[in-house]
Parts: structure tokens; sequence; C-alpha cells
């Protein structure tokens, strides 16, 4: 495989993909069923009629293009990711995954590679959930997890559903159930999608191996104090939800550095009420955010924090209460596809590190049921979801080249 | 004295005054230089008149009754309080210190006390500061401390100023100079004023005797860290501003319980930028307060806070900001009048216990300069600045009868 070669047609759909913005000059805006979305999925849809590929899209938005095998009765190889995008967002995120694949489908092509299995390209459709506050939608109704229902069950901020948008796309969101592939007519799937962290950038490493998905746990905390005269309440007649809280806020990412394996845990937000200079605090706030690719490690952080505030509450004299938000399970991808890859970047001399993500991806959603492996390339001061977003075209090339690899293994098998 | 009778004339008084309010129904809301302050005012003038006190409004809207001594060269004894409240306030605050105080001009002249002193009741105007945003206008300009320049400074939400306030109201701002006493000529202060916290009321006791009023600092504080993805970014590679302020906000209250000597601090709003759940936080506010009798104590602890604020920073690769809002000394107040006061309470077995005043009072501005006393009535709850507000008549009369054996004293010496 020619790298530089590989370098210049990524370029070249990168650069022309990131004209399709609801926002030009302010970043990437692709949001689900809008003319932009139309707009880069009919270039995607171009590109792989240009290759040869057999293009189609589904009732969801996603779009598909297939180089067929010899033997269709064979599961096929899937590998794709998402081509919507954030509000104000970058120029790579998703895009480049698609864009990879979609230059893994030209070596493929250009190498003549003889194969059984159907070799499947995919650009999914709203994967970011920003429009609607949901998320891996495309990825999900491919799965057959999407129904008519949930079409109807989210708006987006003005008052638009995703079934009224879908028509709106010419999409029939009764026939959501249409976009569903028949069980055993995937075998694997394969994304490449850029870090969205810092560490690749920082440790100037060129692949990331992403051995899994981590979990989520998402927590809002109450606790209730008193409101009280900050000046004439002694302290030993206080209820102060501020003291009592930040007693256990102080040492929930001590308790994730402890883990010492990747764990994260990030209290983001902390809310007072009701919030006066000289006024004892009585309610305090705050969210809790915990991922490891250990669930045992959230598991034990959020009981920790449990503990804790049952202490500190006990020794205020007040309460709290725990609004579970989110609880998401680790995903661990697939293993012999890692070795393969690695065995991949040490032919090629490549940089490498196996890391967990940190960020959902389709292959989360697709990682739950299916065969699947992710690989990242670095994210220039891990930036992400803004403008500055970027990653090389090189890198890109070279996680292409890899998955070529990988990839011409598994048709055959 | 007939502690009795006097229960009955500040019920009286109390009962009339709480009429004069723009929120009826919903508590006190006796503003300055409105229509509420001119009918308190004329029922105070009333009332001392009644009793035979010679009376006078000054150029800042206090109001005097005077009770001549035979002496007019010797420095006057003063006693009062305010009679301004907060916006849907309560109706002892202020003005039940004003009435004791009227009820000890009574009992003096009940009592046919010989006195060559002038006795001085005095009603403050604009204490609370709640109009303009300031405090202690009243007893400022009477000190000397208040010019025109001032009350064309602040303004009230709709925009007039004190100056303007003060022509509609009938006084000249230009004349403000004039409501100076001439230094020297008042000898003693003496304020009753109830609790507004919760120290009497939960020991039962029905006097404080105030030793001082404390000194307060206030800071704002922020605390600048770096906004990352709180999946993607490792905890080794973050700059977390809550995870850095709140190891030193939960530390603040514990260094004040540590002093042990009515020390309080207090960390009533925290703010998190941007505030997102899944982002690690760029900048937290946090505000500071402290307060004692004891300045070492609050430079202490805001020395520690800065030392905090330096270690965990700098853990964190961070920086931070301090911004002084407020410095007030602690004033002490008359070690003498008050063990005058500790043995009438002995003598006429009332409960009693010495405390500061964690808030400030037209006291805290006369006792910078006179010889100044506070007497402090049980709040039920410790409630205060709100329609809830209580004390009792009973608990008010044993105050007056206190400042009565201390004045009759203080008059002849």
């Amino acid at each position: 495989m020619d790298i530089e070669k590989m370098t210049g047609n990524i370029a070249q759909d990168l650069e022309y993909l990131k004209k399709f913005t609801a926002t030009p000059g302010e970043g990437c805006t692709r949001l689900p069923f809008t003319k932009e979305a139309r707009e880069a999925v009919d270039y995607l849809r171009a590109e792989m009629e240009k290759i040869g590929l057999d293009v189609h899209e589904d009732a969801a938005g996603n779009v598909f293009g297939i180089l067929h095998g010899t033997d269709p009765s064979l599961p096929c190889v899937m590998t794709g990711s998402h081509y919507d995008s954030v509000i104000h967002g970058g120029n790579f995120d998703g895009i480049g995954g698609v864009v990879c694949s979609l230059e893994v489908a030209r070596q493929v092509i250009d190498l003549g590679i003889e194969h059984k299995r159907d070799l499947v390209v995919v650009g999914f459709n709203d994967e970011e959930g920003m429009r609607f506050g949901t998320g891996y939608f495309g990825s999900g109704a491919m799965l057959g997890h999407r129904d008519y229902e949930y079409t109807k069950n989210f708006k987006d901020v003005d008052g638009v559903s995703i079934e009224e948008a879908m028509r709106g796309y010419g999409l029939d969101p009764e026939k959501i159930g249409d976009a569903a592939w028949a069980p055993g007519s995937i075998g694997h799937f394969i994304e490449a999608h850029i870090e969205q962290g810092p560490v690749l950038d920082q440790k100037n490493i060129e692949i990331g191996l992403v051995t899994g998905i981590v979990g989520i746990q998402r927590y809002m905390v109450t606790v209730h104090g008193r409101a009280d005269h900050a000046g004439t309440t002694p302290m030993d007649m206080r209820m102060d939800a501020v003291d009592a809280s930040t007693k256990v806020i102080s040492k929930i990412a001590d308790w994730a550095r402890e883990k010492a394996d990747g764990t994260v845990a990030t209290v983001g937000l902390i809310k007072v009420q009701p919030g006066g200079m000289n006024i004892v605090a009585e309610q305090v706030e705050f969210t809790v955010d915990i991922r490891s690719m250990n669930n045992d490690n959230i598991s034990d952080i959020a009981n920790r924090i449990r503990a804790a505030l049952d202490r500190e509450c006990k020794a205020m004299g007040g309460s709290y209460e725990i609004d579970t938000k989110l609880v998401i399970e680790p995903v661990a991808l697939d293993e012999g596809m890692l070795d393969i890859l690695e065995e991949s970047c040490k032919a090629k001399d490549y940089s490498y590190m196996r890391l967990p993500s940190g960020a959902g991806h389709d292959s989360l959603e697709i990682g739950q049921v299916l065969p699947t492996v992710m690989l990242f390339v670095s994210s220039k001061d891990g930036r992400s979801h803004a403008p500055v977003e970027f990653s090389k075209y090189s890198d890109l090339a070279k996680a292409s080249s890899l998955m070529t690899d990988l990839i011409v293994k598994l048709l055959n098998e």
C-alpha cells in the first residue's frame, strides 16, 4: 500500500466533506436529517459508486457501500463510522473514520484481493445524539434497537421530533425496523476514530489500539443542610451543606487516581442554594461521572461516595439523595482482531499503544453484540467537539492501512 | 420596676408600629425615606412627647427624644436602635430596641430619678442599608461619617439616589453634616437588639450580653484549571478546578471549628464553569466569609486558605486569584458597662450569657468611637429578616429593665 497516495485520498475526501456544515467558518455543524447531512451522504455515495461499491441508504439514514464477495452466505466484514457532527464541532470526529473505511475499500480493490465475504463500508447517521439528546441512532437501528415509538419520543430544540425530521428528510419512520440487519449477517465491525483525548498526542504515538469502551455511571447527588445566617450561627449549630459536600467531592478524584488503571471520576457541576455570600448553604447539588474498563472500580468508587455521604451527612445532621442518571457496562473489544492489528503495527513500524476509549462510539453499541475493534488516531492537544479539532491525514492513512491488513485477512476467513 | 407593665408598654408600641409596613400581611417593609418610615417616626415622636421628652429629628432622618438632666455640660447617655427594616422583614429587628429604649425613659421618669446628664432616646434611620446597598446611615451621620457626596453616590433599584430620596422626604441632603453631634457630647451608647441567631433560643437563655461585634473578612476566590473531556482525559493529564478547590473548601469550616471561640467561616457560593456533567471544570469561583472577635483568627484562616490554594493549584498545574470584598475590624464593647449589666442580671435572676454579635449593628459604627454596649434578646429559632422573626415582649422588657439599671447609674456619674 502507498501511504502517501492513501494520505492524499483521505485528505481530498475530508477537505471536500468539510464544506458540508451549517456554520461555515465556525466549525462543522452537520446535524442528522439536514441539508448538510444530505450533502455529505451524496458525496459518500458518489465516491462509493466511483470505486465500484453497491450503494444503498437505509430507513435510518445510514449509507452503505458493498463490495460483494464470492460467497454471499457468509457474514460480512463491516467498517465505518458516523458522518454527523456536534454543533460547532470539528472536521474529523466520525467522518474521519468513514473516510478511512472508504479508503480500505479502494485499497482492497487496488490490491486486486479476491474475497469470499462482502466488505461493507458504512457511514452511520446520528451517532452524536446532539440534535435530539439521544445517541447511536443509526448503528442502533442497524442492530434492530430502534423502533417507530422511539422516533416519536425525542424532539430537538425547535420541538421537531425524530419522526418529523425523518419525514422531512424523505425517510419513513414507520419503516425504521427495515434498517435492522438479519442476525448473523455481520461478522465483524472495525472502526477508526480520532482519540478525542490527549494520551496519544502527549506520548507522541501514532495509533491507539482500543481495548474497550469504558463503562460509565453518572449520578446527581443532592445534599440537604439548613440555611442560616453566616455571622450569627455558631459552627456547632450549623447544617452546612457546602462543608459536608466538599468533604466528599474532594476525595472523588483521588479514589480514581488510586485505581491507576485509567479509571476516571469527575465532578463537573456544583450548584449551591441559596448561594449567598453570607448564608450557610441549605442545599448542594453535584454531578458525578465515573468511567472505567473495570466495572468493579466504578462500583467501588460509587460505594465510597455513598459511605462518605452517609458519614458527612450524619455528622452535619442533614441528609442526601442520589439520582442515578446513567449506567453503561464496559465493552471489551475483540482480542483476536487487536492482536492482528498489533502485529501489523510492528510489521509497519508504526508507534502504537493499547488504551481504552473514555468516550462512547458506534462501536459501543455494536461491540455489545458483535466482534468489534477500534483504532484511534492522535488528536492534537486532545481537543475535539470544537473547530480546532485536528488529526494528521497521514495518521488516518496509517489507520486505514492497518484496517486494510486486518480486513483482507477477515474477508477470506 | 414592674416587668408586667413594661411588657405591656413594649407590646403596645410594637403592635402599633408593625402596621407601618409597605407589605401588609407579608412582614415588615419599612425602607428609609418612605411613607412607612414617616409613620413610624411620627408614632415615636408622639410617644416621646407624651412622656415629656424634648423631641427633634435631624438632617439624616434620625429621631431623638431628650430627657434633660441638671448639668447640660456633661456628655449625654444615649440609648436606641434603628426604625427601618429590610424588605419582608420582621417586627422586631431594630424597632424592638428603639421601643426598649423608649421604655427606659418612661421608667426613669416613673421612678422619679434625679439626674445630671441628659438621657437621649434615639431611633436611627437606615441601619440596614437595604434600599441603597449601604448601611448605618443614620448612626454614621450622627458621628459625622456621612457627607453630601455620599448621598449622591448610592441609588436604589429604581435609580433614586439617597440625595433625591432625602429631598422627597423633606430633608436637605446638603445639610447632612448638621446631623453630626459635637465630639464629646455623647458619653455612652446602649442598644438592645434581637439576637438574629440561634444561641440564646437553643440554650433557653433570656439575655445576651454582647462582648463585641465580630470582625469580618470576605473574599471571592477564583481557581483556574482547564476544561477537558471527562471520559477521554486521564487523571494525570487533568487540571481539575473542582478537585483543587474542594480540597481547600472542605477544610475551611474545620479551621473555624478548631478555634473554638465563636470564630465562624462560611463558603456560601460555589460556581463551576463550564458546569457540564461530562466536562472537567475549567474554573471554580467560591466565596469565603470569616468572622471572629479575634482578628488574628480571621487572618490565620485567610492565610491557611492562601497556603492551601498555593499547594492545590501547584499540584493541579493551575492558578488562582483572591479578590478581597470586605475587611471589618472587630469592635470590643465596653467592659465596665458589661460588668454592670451582668450584676443586674444576677440581682434580677435573669438567665444570661456573654456572646459576640456575628452581625453588624449601629453599635458597630458607634462602638468604634464611643463607649458602647449591646444587649441581645432571644430570637425564636434564630430566625430574622423574615416575617416569622419573633422575640418575646417579656424578654424585651427584661432587657429594658437591665438598661434602666445601667442608665440610671450612668446618668449621675
